[in-house]
């Protein structure tokens, strides 16, 4: 008897989904093509930095508490309020997505794909952890089909964080890389790669020599550099792992190829940033990469956790960016990035936030504004001078307390400034590439919802928009607040719908 | 057409769900009064303190893959594997519980139930995050209306967390300390809570006189303390906030009622720990409490971040515990705890892990666990003598590192032992209360199942059961990965079920 209930129940549970499925895979929305669409929503984005707006941060933001973004074949052409816009587009299809606040994608500025498997592995800093946990899943991804599963896996996870961009490190194959490129082609993201180049402090099997990793790049900025969407970075992994000679060939390729960007890591840890300069003869880690010709416009550096105030003047000045990536540093232990150092308008660095998966735990940006909002707020008793005089900075302090306008812009605009791509992401400007997400306000743990009740039940002003979003940051939000994730104006993906059927069919590609 | 369609989907939700709920909240091992009832499934607890058996963790575990826990009325009566205990009660009516860890229940050490709505609260450090936010909340529960709703929320938050242990603040008014064990009772939780005792640095309104103090507290004490599974914790909310007056009162409730607890803070800020103990004129913070006679077994002290060595050493021979709470240190920014100083065999003192909720941004000790190990690693950076070799001290950051027999130890027995609690809870001996829950191991972010597929699909060992437990830890666990919570051997909480659901109804109670 109770076996037949069972039953009774998983056909009616299966009904129910396919036809929920089916409603919410092919809203009318997504299926005009060459046609105009539209979507009416609570918008709320980012017109300036908000550090360049210190108790005024309101002014950087923009929000249309009933708004509407109109589209043509993925790129923004209209952006209003609805009142003023609906009428200049009669019979315009529009999806409608209530009571949730659509901002744009989240860009994830700095992350390694073939990590996905060990993200939150056990017990180490950072050159130990590499040996044991790290080069070892790198390596799986020889194998074509465990680098298109994993591949899969980390798109799956990218998009139900609300994540559209990423810029990604790759790993030593360039089939892996290909795999990456391939799949991102389909799901149409807007990515950057490249193959990681390493030589030194690392499995023999997993190094490659310059020569191949200079040929291996070529290659592939050949094949898949301003394709669709994608973007090539040159990527020499780190320069403790690289020899001057596999230096030597990143320079050569940033001069070949001028338009691409350039990736890497620097001062991360205490013990590669005093040992890295050492092996390429320079004064201090940054030195490493300017030695080369790296820094400038469109070079990115994750970490910066030891960087010299010297070096944040030489990387204002170079135009350079760093990622910032606060789930790593604390779970590596690395140690306490200055975000108001960098933030500092007489010496302001381009910025991305980077969830480092693996090394960070968690694929989610929101995630990684809560542990930069700690960070920000620890580095902070120290400079209220009480533990050591000497440290006070108050200027420093206020702009390392980030607020939900300073969050919400690291990982939107501000991460597409960190990484030269503000004419085609970031906000929901005319011209721009209709990549955003809907977030529930409500739907954290258990917690949120009594929590944003105390601020109203639905966003009517900034403000208040900013403060649930805030609540979102603060209050264990993560990925379960995203709803939906829009990439070039389609529906990728849709909370409660299954791993897989997230993953878009032929249909949507 | 759509809205029919609409509402037949609903229709057919609504059945499954409530055929659903009938047969998750009717198990037939919760109906019987007074028999003695079973549950089946993997189990793992401790028997001993991790910190003791450095490099052999697994020795302070004990697993049963199939084991069986037998209870009468909520007492352990026997727990072993299913395969030797089984025949010795033949017709035990035993609830299966497949594809889950079960644990011991959570303690959550250092909790304030009054901020359950502010937590997460913006931008500031202790003392005017206190102004701001927190006592302005904390006043609203003057209202009886509100306090039992605050409360209802609080406990439905702290069981879909897998907390059955709380050892909370109060506040300043005995009619919410009141409602509070009213409430606990119902659910017929292991609580410990008093009311608060502060008069200076609050607003007026807020602050209570020491004879008012006294007399409250004298009150609730002869009201709550073992009436049933409630205990009473003579509560001076912090140094900086209690005048000498005030303080020499909770000497003398501690003197008349010795076999209370007594629950405060120390050392959280660093501002506050300087200005303390010029307040009650002592040497340093430990000092104000040890003047009135309160330092000694069954007290604790929450977050102890600027504690220097001394005062450890006293928190050690007088008996006492700290309550570790790395969300609050970390979202107040102040400072990173030093649990390897705490846990040296020579000067070991109690701990509990404690969310701190509202200074900590979540109900999760699982969440709680994830920021202790971020704490203990960003110490090991300093601890490794690469900034600067004075600090170097390997063994000091040997036991930092939670690894996950340390971190559900330090969430079960280790905080019962903390709350010298461990002869009633903490584990499955028999004589114990059975507060239990039911970890999912793969229900966190979408990106923890094929992490965890690493390891096992089941675990088979002892060493499994903790490497996906430190997976639950590490790869963004939290109450998600808690699918049910038992109290007294009834089932409390079942994920899935709404909020509403989830709180007992009578017939449970």
């Amino acid at each position: 008897m109770l076996s037949s209930v069972h039953k009774i129940k998983r056909l009616i549970a299966t009904v129910f989904i396919v036809l929920l499925s089916a409603a919410i895979l092919s809203p009318p929305s997504l299926a005009a093509d060459g046609k105009l669409t539209g979507v009416r929503g609570t918008f709320f984005d980012f017109i300036d930095d908000p550090w360049k707006h210190v108790g005024d941060e309101e002014a950087s933001a923009r929000f249309y508490a009933d708004g509407l973004l109109v589209m043509d074949n993925g790129i923004i052409k209209d952006f209003g309020p609805y009142s003023e816009l609906s009428s200049k587009y009669p019979g315009l299809e529009v999806t409608s997505i209530a009571n949730r606040i659509i901002t744009p994608g989240f860009v994830d500025g700095h992350v390694h794909f073939p990590q996905t498997r060990v993200l939150g592995a056990y017990g180490l800093q950072l050159l130990p952890w590499l040996e044991e946990w790290i080069f070892p899943e790198e390596m799986k991804y020889k194998d074509a089909a465990y680098a298109r599963e994993g591949v899969k896996h980390y798109f799956d996870n990218m998009l139900s964080a609300g994540t559209t961009t990423v810029q990604d490190f790759g790993n030593s194959y360039k089939s892996a890389v290909d795999i990456f490129f391939d799949e991102a082609s389909k799901r149409n993201m807007r990515v950057l790669c490249g193959v990681s180049g390493l030589d030194r402090s690392a499995p023999a099997d997993y190094c490659v020599a310059p020569p191949q990793f200079y040929s291996d790049s070529k290659e592939m900025i050949q094949k898949w550099h301003r394709k669709g969407r994608n973007l090539y970075a040159i990527t020499p992994r780190f320069a403790y792992g690289d020899s001057p000679e596999l230096m030597a060939m990143c320079g050569k390729l940033h001069k070949e190829f001028p338009d691409c960007w350039v990736n890497t890591h620097v001062s991360e840890n205490p013990t590669e940033t005093r040992n890295a300069p050492l092996e390429h003869k320079c004064s201090d880690y940054l030195g490493c990469y300017e030695k080369y010709g790296l820094v400038g416009p469109k070079f990115t550096a994750g970490h910066g956790v030891w960087l010299s105030d010297n070096e944040i003047e030489r990387l204002h000045k170079a135009g350079a960016a760093i990622s910032f990536c606060p789930n790593s540093n604390t779970f590596l232990g690395s140690g306490l990035f200055r975000l108001g150092a960098v933030t500092d308008p007489r010496k302001r660095v381009r910025l991305t936030f980077g969830t480092d998966m693996g090394g960070g735990n968690s694929f989610s940006m929101i995630n990684v504004l809560n542990q930069a909002y700690k960070v920000g707020l620890c580095n902070n008793t120290m400079l209220d001078g009480s533990v050591d005089p000497r440290w006070h900075d108050e200027a420093q302090a206020e702009r390392n307390k980030l607020n939900a306008y300073r969050a919400f812009y690291s990982i939107t605009l501000g991460g597409a400034e960190g990484l030269y791509l503000e004419k085609l992401i970031g906000n929901f400007n005319p011209g721009k590439e209709a990549d955003f997400v809907a977030l529930d306000w409500n739907a954290g743990p258990s917690s949120m919802r009594w929590h944003q009740s105390l601020i109203c039940q639905k966003p009517a002003t900034k403000k208040e928009a900013a403060q649930l979003l805030f609540g979102i940051l603060a209050v264990g939000g993560d990925e379960r607040c995203v709803d939906e994730t829009w990439v070039m104006g389609k529906r990728l993906y849709k909370k409660g719908l299954t791993e897989t059927s997230a993953v878009p069919g032929e249909e949507q590609r």
